[in-house]
């Protein structure tokens, strides 16, 4: 049976919220260990993180090869595993096999580096979030756009905290999720973006080996050309929180006619 | 710098186009070789392909290791290459390193298997498309909604041809992309879709092993909760070649004032 969002509405009035956690950054690494230290007083909380890092795995499943889950702790409120797999595997292991029903919430993060524009489409942390989104569970990502691991998470820490009691409380619009990108250093304020247009130029060094094969390490630059200030990568360098409202669905609505025109004669 | 469209138009009229070519099946698949076949007599092909199958990659790239390019054959107006990466690596590769210029059109597949509804999100003969549409390339996708790795390609193929046809002719609007599905056997007609909705319920084979871990092997059923003739799934179930102009944009802009009311005060 699929979870429906006035279930939860109803759980929240009565019982703590399900809530599932998950990352691509690997269960050891700082950001989720935050988030979760967040989550725990505010529902029960199950993670199920990749026991590795898995950056730009993007929606990648594991298909031709088993799974291998491990359990890290099983307490009354809060249980917690590692796969060896993508993050999209880590939702669906988790939803169809480690609970026992759709939870009410997914916290994806907090990923260290920036999910803005096209990378959005590259992170496995989003992946995540919208693997969570196509099951009908209300789904939030959470960014910080600094590359290192070690990166400080003071200055996202209260908002973190305001947006996940915003969803705990609020929940989201049927079939929408959200990718939060926090700026590195003091906060502005919160702006809802939209994906910025943008692309990357790769730049691949080149080995050649003995059998006279290439190799190459991918490389690049990323360049934006979106202008408006409502672009999530703006807004960020602007110094502002950037959320986005997603959904599953690739569908260019705006040109459906103009595409029927030009095939379905 | 990068790609215009103007261009394209120009160069059309005085020159053979510049055709990228890729999938996730794997470069010694039936369907490319179909696919290359068909576009030899139209263009310079170049084709970038992994050297075994990468189904389900999605947008995955690689930054971990190298990627070692083999080149198959390399003459005036064909060239063929592998890559020991995912369709994503290829396009990059291929535009960035293989090629001097971005190409004029970037054709994928034809894959063996449905990418209709969420299963576009997993696949990455579509993750190459939108590769190819943040590049601003018009690039298309085919899939056939046979798994079998030799199904027949007779019925699907004139539609091919034509599609190829129209897009050389005419491009495709900025910014988007196409997602073509063909269903087995005799075609209908051609009917332009959106993506629809639906899920797949995830079930897993567990087996314990000696050391206590358990492990799980990775199946499912799709489900498509959409009523619409035309969602792509139930197009392609009536017999219809569907059409899914796609964006590489998530933001769901319907619920951008809902959001900002929601998060911005």
């Amino acid at each position: 049976m699929r979870f429906i969002l006035s279930e939860t509405a109803r759980k929240f009035m009565t019982e703590k919220p399900l809530i599932f956690v998950t990352n691509d950054d690997g269960y050891q690494a700082k950001g989720i260990r935050l988030l979760i230290d967040i989550l725990r007083p505010l529902g029960k909380v199950v993670v199920v993180a990749p026991s590795t890092e898995m950056s730009g795995k993007s929606h990648s499943i594991t298909t031709g090869k088993p799974l291998k889950l491990t359990t890290i702790t099983k307490q009354e409120d809060y249980e917690e595993y590692s796969l060896e797999g993508t993050p999209v595997d880590c939702v669906k292991m988790g939803f169809d096999n480690v609970l026992s029903h759709r939870p009410d919430f997914l916290f994806a993060g907090i990923n260290m580096g920036a999910n803005t524009s096209i990378n959005t489409i590259y992170s496995g942390t989003i992946a995540a979030v919208m693997e969570g989104c196509a099951e009908n569970v209300p789904s939030v990502g959470f960014s910080l756009c600094d590359d290192r691991k070690d990166a400080p998470l003071e200055d996202c820490k209260p908002l973190v905290e305001q947006i996940i009691a915003n969803v705990l409380k609020n929940s989201l619009p049927d079939d929408v999720c959200l990718n939060v990108n926090f700026p590195i250093g003091k906060i502005r304020g919160v702006k809802v973006s939209h994906q910025a247009k943008g692309y990357w130029t790769e730049e691949f060094d080149k080995e050649v080996k003995q059998d006279g094969h290439s190799i190459f390490w991918l490389g690049g630059q990323y360049h934006c050309t979106d202008q408006s200030d409502r672009a999530d990568w703006n807004a960020v360098n602007d110094g502002f929180a950037a959320i986005v409202p997603m959904h599953v669905d690739f569908t260019a609505y705006k040109v459906m006619e103009q595409i029927k025109k030009q095939f379905e004669n």
